[in-house]
């Protein structure tokens, strides 16, 4: 075996020799650490480490006292946990020598986003904190910000900010100040104690390195920094007076491009992980964003769908353009030296594990038992055994909002064409179809703002369902390639970690060596792909009819919803 | 015990003493025969022959051969097996001498409608027809004749024809001129063989008495016949050359009142049944019309909704209008002297059954199991714990089509509202909620056309579910009636045999004696009622967005489904 080069050339070599990265990917429930050779990409090892408070969204796990709805809260302790737990563990089941790591590089779910003092320690690991839930990391779907986001959106188009067409017209709650608004509005004395205001992704680096960075992508998607300047003083003083310096005081910080070196693994960070002290460590970015590298589809016009419960579309072009409905788009955002282009689909998994867990008769769970295959696997058979158009149905695949184009997480969903002869896989199918349909106005959009997708690449969890990809292809009329990786995220990171290292002189000669992905993986049928144009006309009909307020039924409905659960819980309330 | 009364009195009197009569109810698998005592409309007995060869969907029974698409026959000797098994039956089960029973009344389905020979022979009993389809009755759900429907249509509409607007603009595919021009258009040879085309409601009756008769329901409301007249032979001609005098020749007939006797019960009918030879036979009646002097609620304004997989709606007014989708009005069709008005919902128990078949998943259906009850319990019960709103759905109930108001079969339906959280219990609830709205419509049209609903009346088998009753109460906010009797056909059927017997003047009276309903079985909760004010709304923006043209999208669904699978078919075809 050969060792590690320490120089460190501009282009992979033989000197690299067996040299191995770290790339960790931290998600929703759990972290995973792959170790990856630097050469050639190649995995040798991975690991994951289960959150141990997974998301708080009902209960506050310090004292037990309930959150209110909407809620979601980390521990950033887990966040730890995977460093301690995963990485080590990683690198034993690669069977390497620790000493070959020359690197570490980290995604993280955005924006999750939390408060912490002058030294990176977080407000919940403060003394006499830990019960004050504003304390606590928000995570991405921490939704309890909605009317922060509403005042942000109002005046932001009151006052024409420049920078709201950059994110479609829509700033979300999700995002970094419609929460840090929240915890303004909701805990003044802890907005207060805030130092920093630091995206978990930033915070993780931080505490691998011991110095504050920040990068450019959740810098540019989360927290609203466009042409290098956040929101103005004027602008968030109109939110609130004490708001005016939210940026100044809690966000500004130098900004690092995407595959910098955020610093050295510090002494602390080496003992928990078990890796060299003073490797490279990378700079903070997010799990969608660093995927389109490990498909080695960051040239202008490739789109990367990362389809999983949700669909996440990244893809770089050489110029700005603002679409209505994208979540955003921000230089440098994905690679630096080009323009980030990201939209998103906020349901699609989700929503064919709705059909199989809460729309699908017992008959055939027994089926699928008896076969030994999954209910998503016999719903798929039988889906993808009818021709396209036989269901009767068209679906509008609303049921979890719209993220792209229509920036709506009060819509819902909608399925039109029901008989008594439908089946449980004619919905799954019609939902799987509008998914793709929903994906196709995304590509729309972009080709309607000049920025043609030129390759639709696949990426997550869903390119494993044969069927999906299918209605896919035919949907959009393109050849799918798929990433080779079934570590996307980890492998990205991997990726970053190898530049920040010094192993290539920027991400697309990194992600050409170590990234990949198959082309042509699926091929539209021409039948189908006809059928498929009218029922997209269909669809589109339906998405503009309920989504651009020609019928507002779908908000009234919520808020009938909304408005009858709390008279309810009121009267109970009064009752008890 | 007193012997059955000999004198016939104007009114029920001591006479009667134990006299009894028997209702026949055809239904569409089986037929049920009710003794029931002249004084007080008694209950004494029943008992059901379920039809040996059922409803003929797939393939004809003689022969084996497959049936096209949409056709649904049945044997006319099904139908004297009831004469043979049930009436016996329910005599032996009432435990009363056989001598004491003075009348017979029946109800059929409708239209279901047979070719018979002079004689009253069905053209399927003649000598070499067995093998022949169209020598078999067509029940009423056989669709095949849509093509001669719209020929009908639009041929009516062009001409002006007088008699169109009676039946709410429409003529469906399910009654005799459609399914006699299918013969025609299909086996002009069995046409021409046809002597008689016959209501099996009044086939029956034939049966029983050996002679022909015609009932003024069926001839109104399923033969054109307006104002005395059937459609003319110049509108026939029109259709085609042949069908001329197809009223003339094969329905013309005297018409009698419902009530009136039709003859008496043959020596041969009297061998089947073990009733006295020589009884009154009331004319023939149709299942639904039947049932509102069951209930005693035939006074103009009284709506009696006969709720089961779908709803009849049948009630009377002093007057004649015409109103846009309803099913039709006649002149004497429920009662003698007064115009009776029908209304109809294609799919409603259906709906409810779909929910519970094709969209509940598994853990339910043994919650169901553990607790012994039924799944319709379960989701009627977990429906009904709901406030009313809090599921956030509204839904078009058009899976089976629309009978009224919109009379369109190709309809669709539709659930608009649905997210992650949504669960069988609320879509069970949103479609039990659209019918009721349905039917709102159908009150709401009655009312604008001058003829208000003073009360309405519920019987059929949802009846019993007091979730499905009280979403009825809230939704058209009025007291609901429930008829007493289980077995509201049958009962209908023996009120009208003892009128025809002569125990009563008429059927208002006897209605009085032997009908009845509970009143104000449910009330409308206000609160409830409030919010439905603002879902049927919804509902109504749905409704004729969908239904009135705005997005024909519910028809290109069908016609794509439609052509997609015949496609299959063909290549399937082709291959073979």
């Amino acid at each position: 075996m050969e060792q590690a080069s320490t120089d460190r050339p501009g282009t992979v070599s033989a000197h690299s020799g067996d040299a191995c990265v770290i790339g960790v990917d931290y998600g929703t429930l759990s972290g995973r650490a792959l170790v990856v050779r630097v050469s050639d990409g190649a995995e040798l090892g991975t690991a994951v480490h289960e959150y141990k408070h997974g998301v708080m969204d009902t209960t506050l796990a310090a004292t037990g006292e309930a959150l209110p709805p909407d809620w979601a809260l980390q521990d950033p302790e887990d966040y730890r946990d995977v460093l301690r737990q995963a990485v080590p563990e990683a690198i034993a089941r690669a069977g390497i020598d620790p000493s070959l790591v020359v690197g570490i590089g980290t995604d993280f779910t955005a924006c999750t986003v939390l408060p912490a003092m002058a030294d990176g320690t977080p407000l919940c690991q403060a003394p006499g904190l830990a019960g004050r839930p504003h304390a606590y990391p928000k995570l991405w779907k921490h939704h309890a910000a909605q009317p922060q986001a509403d005042r942000i959106n109002a005046l932001a188009a009151e006052r024409g900010e420049s920078w709201l067409a950059r994110y479609g017209g829509k700033i979300s709650s999700e995002w970094e100040f419609a929460k840090a608004l929240q915890l303004l509005d909701e805990d003044p004395d802890l907005y207060r104690l805030t130092d920093r205001w630091i995206e978990a992704a930033d915070w993780i680096i931080w505490q691998l390195t011991g110095v504050e960075t920040r990068n450019s992508c959740t810098a540019g998607y989360k927290g609203i920094r466009q042409d290098g300047r956040y929101p103005s003083p004027e602008f968030l003083a109109g939110l609130d007076p004490r708001f005016a310096d939210f940026a100044r005081d809690k966000l500004e910080h130098p900004v690092l491009p995407l595959g910098a070196r955020a610093g050295s693994l510090t002494a602390e960070a080496a003992g928990w992980t078990g890796l060299p002290e003073g490797i490279a460590v990378a700079v903070g970015n997010v799990d969608a964003h660093v995927t389109a590298p490990a498909a080695d589809a960051i040239a202008p016009g490739q789109m990367v769908a990362i389809m999983g419960t949700s669909t996440c579309h990244v893809m770089n072009y050489d110029r700005l353009a603002e679409i209505p409905g994208m979540c955003g788009v921000v230089d440098g955002g994905i690679l630096a030296g080009l323009w980030g282009y990201e939209a998103g689909q906020s349901g699609v998994g989700d929503l064919f594990a709705w059909v199989v867990d809460h729309a699908t008769p017992q008959s055939y769970e027994q089926e699928a038992a008896r076969r030994g295959i999954s209910l998503h696997d016999l719903l798929s058979e039988e889906a993808a055994a009818q021709p396209a158009g036989a269901h009767g149905l068209v679906a509008l695949d609303w049921l979890n909002g719209n993220r792209s184009v229509l920036t709506d997480h009060h819509l819902s969903g909608a399925i039109v064409g029901l008989t008594l002869a439908t089946r449980a896989p004619d919905i799954y199918r019609a939902l799987v179809e509008s998914t793709a349909f929903g994906t196709r106005v995304i590509i729309d959009s972009f080709a309607e703002a000049g920025l043609p997708v030129t390759e639709l690449v696949i990426a997550g969890g869903l390119m494993k369902n044969g069927f999906v990809m299918q209605v896919y292809a035919d949907v959009t009329r393109r050849p799918l390639s798929v990433i080779s990786s079934e570590q996307g995220p980890a492998l990205g990171s991997a990726i970053h970690a190898a530049v920040a290292a010094g192993y290539y002189p920027d991400v697309p000669q990194a992600a050409a060596a170590m990234g990949g992905r198959l082309e042509t993986v699926y091929q539209p049928d021409p039948a189908s792909a006809d059928v498929y144009d009218r029922l997209y006309a269909e669809y589109l009909l339906l998405h503009d009819y309920f989504g651009r307020g020609s019928n507002e039924v779908m908000h009234r409905l919520r808020a009938l919803r909304d408005e009858t659960i709390a008279e309810e819980a009121g009267q109970l309330g009064s009752v008890q």
